[in-house]
């Protein structure tokens, strides 16, 4: 029963895109017979197995429902009910999350400044301050996305001065990874040269925008800075009864490299259209493009000539800028299409 | 990458079987190219229309990841910040949910007695009161469960007595449907006979313990009876990117009756098996057997002898109650050998 | 500036009453200069000294404004977010704080059968299980009222049962003293008694009931089972900046046992009460008469009677019975002015 | 019972100050007797009718604890659960109450800049945007602080331009008038002509800061704007039992202009201070000084000598930022002391 087309593909988000061939078969691979409900099954087993030896030994994984679910309950584990996140002003859990963190958690966030969306420890130093003052609200933990919203990479060495300066003022670190694979195939790293190796204490591992019907996962990697996930998971309503059909998902991205493979792709086809269209009289890049997200600054009559062909979003519209994002299922064609048909919407 | 035994089921759970063969399909037809994310897709929209004309012209759909999502979600949006719902002491919102109605939203609950599962107005009105008194969590919503977690059904005339009383003083009704073909199926009566005719205002319904691999929505009867659903599915962290993955899965179970007719194997495998034990001594049913659930009492040792062979849970321990359940996908040979087993075990 | 008439006294509550006059020249002799705001003033150090002495070497003090202040303060630092509060379904903290309990803080409370307004172990059993399971909101604390909202009264012994059984389940105990002064009044014995020394771990000290212009405390008794109490009661908007004139009003009832005199005044006018109205035809007492308030029985023609003269509330208006509360203030007079009224109401 | 020195004043804090003489006679008058609790006294009768006459007839005042709570229950009963509040960085709903905005009532603050503490309708329009977005927390209320955080006073146009502003992109207003007499005092000009006239929906209305022992009210100037504000105020733990002497204090305020001409001095010391120091090598004023605060920047050294006889806080400790207070009662030898200490301090 289709109902669309299947050939037809935008450069509006990864989240358009649909399920990779392997997750399709990883989850009839799943399917029939009994499977003890709520992660007990051999499907989550097997997870944990993988992400240990992805994150070390240590390591404890969780899946959920969706990346706001993921970012939400990993931050509230890390934090007392009193505590604080610093994050940047562009991060997904500040700007799209419709306040789920305020409002499911009770968690306050210190936004700072983080040019090209990276946080810096200076960033986070002029809201990491008050411990022990009631009337604060106690910022215990940072928050960084890799790759970030704005489509740049931390390197292994910016995170680790991050930290380094949060674990230095007691403050644990997240990292929010909805598109941690990009990320890696970016560094040409495993997840954990940039995650575990660097001293991030949680991930949220992304899934979905790399190919997953939908599935993530809380990778706790110091279990000594959370507390009472298996509950927060629950009462945020982000466990999965057939949560074998979650783990299989996941599973498909560790094996044989397919997850960074896939990133990869929708990398260099971003690579692909900035190349293609840098220098274009008209147009102009605000950030490094070294994930799958290009933003682009152009007059909106123009960028309204574009939409007539692809769809995209708005990011800033008082600067006249657009996102422009490949996912891991965007050809050379599409991109190569796209690229003339902003050249000719720019004259 | 198959890691279970696809032939071997137990009678622990509805949660513990897979996905319909169907669905499967369902899931491959809607992949492929580009879809609007977060629910402007073509299958959402579709499921739009099939929602409309089982509960109405006015009915509204929005899925959601699972069944504490949907309740929540739902009667969060029926009730302001000060309301209270009025719900059974064997309601899964108040025993299974981990306290989500209340921590996720702030809502509290009114437990009331119900024999079997089924609330009553009589029942209802012992909480229903005090409207406008400042000191007490105003009484806004009645939530009921059908079928009920005891495996009960309520009619369609016992459903209108609740609602009537239920609008006559300005509460609103929620049905939790996690297992609403099943009582479709066991009524003989299609959703909307015990839904929209019987003055249900919002329905939680069910999709994963019938076969999806984890779909739910919230289907809104009365669009005057909620506020803000859209916001608070997204702040409360069960917004869907890849929607249309959870809308095909939904349309699967509309397309052909193929809902109720998986529910109606389910309950008719749980009718086998309750006269098959009918009357074997040590053991004695708790309630009726009008879905696919049978809450059983037997000794302990004797559950602990059927265990070795099948699993299932203690329901109430204090009672040497247990809970059998069948599924979409239990065999006539699956009870019968299940039966034996019990025998057997009661010496 | 007097707007009433400060001879005019009813049955309604003891919140009806003023000020102890000893509390007004409290505030006068506080007052004056400039003291530390928010809690680091002379008189919050003098309190500390003086809960120390009366509950021991390890108590702690947080003067809050009002009952349901320290009420859900004390629990909420008393629990983590998945936990559960086991209490009687006539506790103030489930019937009159709006759900505050469960808004603002996220607890759920799991309500038992309390014959008389009392706890007991074989009651708190029935709710008390199921820890580790993510699916139930876990049962971490328990928490009981003395005296209690029925005018009954814990002895030491009552309350060590209760302690002994929430200890040996890892349960924490919270002890709602609205009218903790009452109780000690009615045993004759010091507040350590039936706290400290009966395994309480926190305790709401009442105040405001108890002719304080409106102040209260958390009392924790063993810090042990307490965690960011100072966080908590600022975020929960319980932190006083002129403290110094909540803690001169506690630290009044400590001084010369006024609170228990006092308290004992209205105990006593209740007991008179009632043996000058035990027997009357078409009155009949609900519950045994150990503090400060009376639960009686009567139609409601003649309740309406009384009221022409005096005002107090329904309690359940389906069981046609009210509720008389003695104040502080009350007079022998006032008492046999409104035994003569019932009597004459009653014919 | 005195424990403190009645004549040692500092420059930290108008909290730090105790009663009025007047405020202490108010609750001495309004003692005695019963009334009626929660507010159906007649005190709080009389300051419905005071409210009226100063903000207008539709006006509604609700006393509350403290400022903490009177923001954080207006605000929340001005916005859905999924409402944003735009707001000043510097704004005590953001710096200092531990985050009780998105804790106690989930509500996402959206901070901009505020030269001098005080927003404009560009810099409020910088988080104005995004309505109908599920994933943008909707901004759907401005809160600004009269006189400011910084010691600043808008004028009525300043805030009938943010009115203005707010009302036309659908969003409420909310005044924090923690120091609302000073504002008015600078101002020369009834609370009325700031609040009321020009736009204000709903004011925090301070009265502790300004002489009282504690009690604050909200003032609902369009009831049109709020919801449930009865319920919302008891479940966040803001009702008080004897609430005739939080009425009563707060009448005191209005009665022969008591709290104009108790905030006139406080501002008038302030500008004593400021003009003798004004000019002083090694001191500069960060803000104007247009009510009772000095913010004041001086090497710590300095500061610290001051502080070996004068207590006050840090306010920003890298730009070695200090902020001097005064209260109704400094006294003009205060000043002059303190001016001469700061002087000597600085060499």
């Amino acid at each position: 029963m289709r109902l669309h087309d299947p050939d037809r593909r935008t450069f509006a988000s990864d989240n358009y895109a649909g399920m990779l061939p392997e997750v399709l078969d990883a989850l009839r691979d799943a399917n029939g017979g009994h499977q003890i409900s709520y992660g007990e099954d051999d499907y989550t087993a097997r997870l944990g197995e993988v992400v240990r030896r992805e994150f070390g030994e240590r390591a404890e994984v969780y899946p959920v429902f969706n990346g706001t679910g993921a970012n939400v309950v990993a931050l509230t584990a890390m934090l007392p009910r009193w505590g604080a996140v610093v994050a940047s002003g562009t991060a997904h859990i500040h700007t799209d999350e419709g306040g789920a963190p305020e409002r499911v958690s009770g968690l306050k966030l210190l936004v700072v400044e983080a040019p090209h969306g990276k946080l810096t420890p200076e960033a986070v130093s002029t809201e990491a301050w008050g411990w022990g003052d009631e009337h604060r609200a106690q910022p215990l933990a940072v928050s960084i996305t890799q790759s970030t919203e704005l489509g740049t990479v931390y390197t292994p060495e910016e995170i680790r001065a991050l930290t380094s300066f949060a674990h230095d003022h007691g403050m644990a670190v997240h990292l929010d990874g909805a598109r941690i694979w990009n990320a890696a195939a970016s560094l040409g790293l495993p997840l954990r040269a940039f995650t575990t190796d660097a001293g991030v204490d949680v991930v949220s591992l992304g899934g979905t925008k790399n190919g997953l019907l939908g599935a993530e996962a809380i990778v706790v990697i110091d279990p000594d800075r959370v507390d009472g996930i298996v509950y927060l998971r629950k009462l945020s309503m982000q466990l999965a009864s057939k949560m074998r059909f979650a783990s299989a998902q996941l599973l498909a991205l560790f094996e044989d490299d397919l997850g960074v493979r896939t990133a990869a792709r929708a990398n260099a086809m971003a690579a692909r259209l900035r190349s293609s269209l840098e220098g274009v009289p008209g147009l102009a890049f605000s950030h490094p493009t070294e994930a799958n997200a290009l933003f682009a600054e152009l007059e909106p009559e123009a960028a309204d000539r574009v939409r007539e062909r692809y769809r995209f979003y708005d990011w800033d519209r008082a600067k006249h800028q657009v996102r422009w994002m490949c996912a891991f299922d965007t050809t050379e064609a599409d991109v190569d299409d796209f690229a003339r048909t902003v050249r000719e919407a720019l004259g």
